[in-house]
């Protein structure tokens, strides 16, 4: 892999997906510089869901055992309806799922998940630097010139825009904007004995309800509870430019069964997150500018796989990279490989968006609809894969 | 049942289920007079379906046999999705099922029935008046006095309301009115060879759509095809009076598959059916009068059961009231014979309004809701008769 070695890579963007990518590439040899906007890295303080797709990823990069130490398996993955609170339908996701999908479901801290990548990107000789933002890339030609935040200029093979969300890099390609779900999300991770629980909980738990829904599961290994709060706004509906306050969010569980009302107490209200995805698009490079992570296909979180697409997306591009460059460099191979990685991402990443959408509308559904969703979840084989195995069993390799 | 022989009673009504009430209670002794407003007697020559718990009651009135001569017997109900075309799920209407409901389930002209039950009623010995109207009932003490449009009184023991969704007998007891669901039908019975088919039809076959749904089954032996085409009136919610007409009838199926489409140029165009129910009502009973059929409890016609509700009506009191008079009169029989009637049937007739209702609204769901529904439909046990026990198990012996 000489010609990996020689290649300098530029990421911008410094959350999980840059971290990720960082890591995925300094240990396939590329000399990886990393630019974080921010002062420090960092990441809030609440709960993540890990699919087996995404713990084979962090298997591959020797980081599963570690990300377990911290995490916790839930049992199951549990849908109860949000107004009667009954149990739905249930994933079992034991043995025969950790067969099937080689890897656990586990959830973690985010900011444990992001130290740990952070950790090992720098271990594997990736330079991360805080406090320096990319503000113009220039694309043309065989070469990546980028300029930061603090004037400098650098040259690079590739530049791996990672930049999420509110990415300024896809400006360069698309001239889109974040779509708003109108939902608000509240979070809150607290000591599992504040949580004054009916029951114990060892699953990912999920009440889903009209234009609403609650999530419970524990972290660090069970002394923690992490619960999520997701609710259409009113104030979103009526204009309100700050919408989503936490004056909205007692009426949009009224309905809703006493173990989800109860849970609202444990919430942050000192700050909520507006839900936003983007519109699927098709190219994701630009010369020698390629977008991942949530800066080329942010989901909503109804698949809780926006993480784990950045990290299929670190191990795709470096995977890809690794197969050209065996037996030396040679031109055209950085052009090749963004088009392959782009070719092979973009219909999985655009999947997750629009199924991401339709799996929140079945969840918030009200009247006869939810009636019938109830039943459809009551009635599944629940021994049947059929539903996720597009999710949960795919691979980049070829 | 010598009381039930010196019993006079009194019909306002004369359609289907009138005609099954004077036939029910003049076959048990009792003397029948029943009235019908218009001049003729007389029902639309459309389509109706009768499931096998209407084929047990007229099995049991010695009718079954002519009924099926006239009518067809389909060999399943077949749901289709309205905008794909593609079959969701079917129930088999053969031996299996004949066996555990205890008859068949067929489709026949609304006119062949009317005519059956009306002759059988007059073979019965019930005297059947058209032209005359029920004006006024007096149901204080033990008797009833009615009025009627030609200006004469007529005492009975009881009165049966049975004048249909409009009744006029039902003010007695409820100010309510009839409840729009602002859907609009249209029906058409053709020669079975004009109707231009890409597939022989021997089933019910209802394709089922956003805001609107498409039925198809055969009629007479199978020389006729009966199409119904129903949706929601774009007119109704703008507020038109004459809503519903033939100018909305293409832009509510424009998105539906090409074989719904090509069937609704077979509809006639020169009248509709605004859809109608009432809310459901507990008390049917004032005094001497009792109202049963459409008067007490008109469904939406999603089940298919009105008209048998009517006839389940009509064979309750009969047999309720024969039961009651073994051995001779006894003072206060028909209070409780009525009362008794109401109390079976309203539980039973009320679930089939707000059943009725509730299936319509899961037939016409769009979006991520309709997508549920088709799965639900997909992966439902054919096997099972779990959702339809209840309707077409039921029976009012005691």
């Amino acid at each position: 892999m000489a010609g990996l070695r020689q290649s300098r890579v530029i990421v911008a963007g410094g959350g999980i997906g840059g971290a990720a990518a960082a890591l995925a590439l300094a240990a396939k040899g590329a000399q990886v510089i990393l630019f974080e906007r921010s002062g420090a890295f960092g990441e809030v303080g609440a709960g993540l869901q890990i699919g087996p797709h995404g713990a084979r990823i962090l298997q591959s990069w020797g980081l599963l055992e570690a990300a377990l130490d911290t995490g916790v398996q839930p049992n199951h993955l549990v849908f109860r309806d949000a107004l009667t609170g009954e149990t739905l339908t249930t994933v079992d996701l034991g043995s025969r799922f950790r067969d099937r999908y080689g890897g656990p479901y586990f959830v973690t801290h985010r900011s444990d998940l992001h130290v740990l990548l952070l950790t090992a990107a720098t271990n594997a000789g990736a330079d991360l630097r805080s406090g320096v933002a990319v503000t113009d890339v220039i694309t043309d030609g065989d070469r990546a010139v980028v300029t930061t935040s603090d004037g400098n200029t650098h040259e690079a093979d590739i530049v791996v825009g990672m930049d999420g969300l509110k990415s300024t890099l896809r400006a360069r390609i698309s001239t889109d904007q974040p779509v708003s779900s109108g939902y608000a999300a509240y979070r809150g991770a607290i000591p599992y004995a504040d949580a004054d629980l009916d029951e114990d909980i060892h699953d990912v738990i999920g009440y889903i309800g009209p234009d609403c829904h609650f999530i419970q599961y524990p972290l660090r290994g069970g002394t923690m509870l992490n619960q999520v709060a997701v609710f259409k706004s009113r104030g979103f509906l009526a204009g309100v430019e700050d919408w989503g306050g936490p004056d909205e969010l007692g009426h949009a569980f009224a309905r809703c069964h006493q173990t989800v009302r109860r849970g609202l107490h444990h919430l942050w209200t000192d700050r909520w997150w507006p839900m936003y995805d983007r519109d699927p698009i098709d190219r994701w490079v630009d010369g020698r500018m390629i977008l991942l992570g949530d800066a080329a296909h942010p989901p909503l979180q109804y698949l809780a796989s926006g993480a784990v697409m950045a990290l299929e997306d670190a191990k795709c591009l470096a995977d890809y990279a690794a197969d050209e460059f065996v037996g030396g460099a040679a031109t055209g191979v950085w052009p090749r490989v963004l088009r392959d990685v782009n070719a092979e991402r973009a219909p999985r990443c655009n999947r997750v968006i629009e199924t991401g959408r339709m799996w929140g509308e079945l969840w918030h559904l009200d009247g006869t609809a939810r009636l019938a969703r109830n039943e459809l979840f009551r009635i599944r084989d629940t021994t049947s894969y059929r539903y996720t195995d597009w999710l949960w069993g795919y691979s980049s390799d070829r």
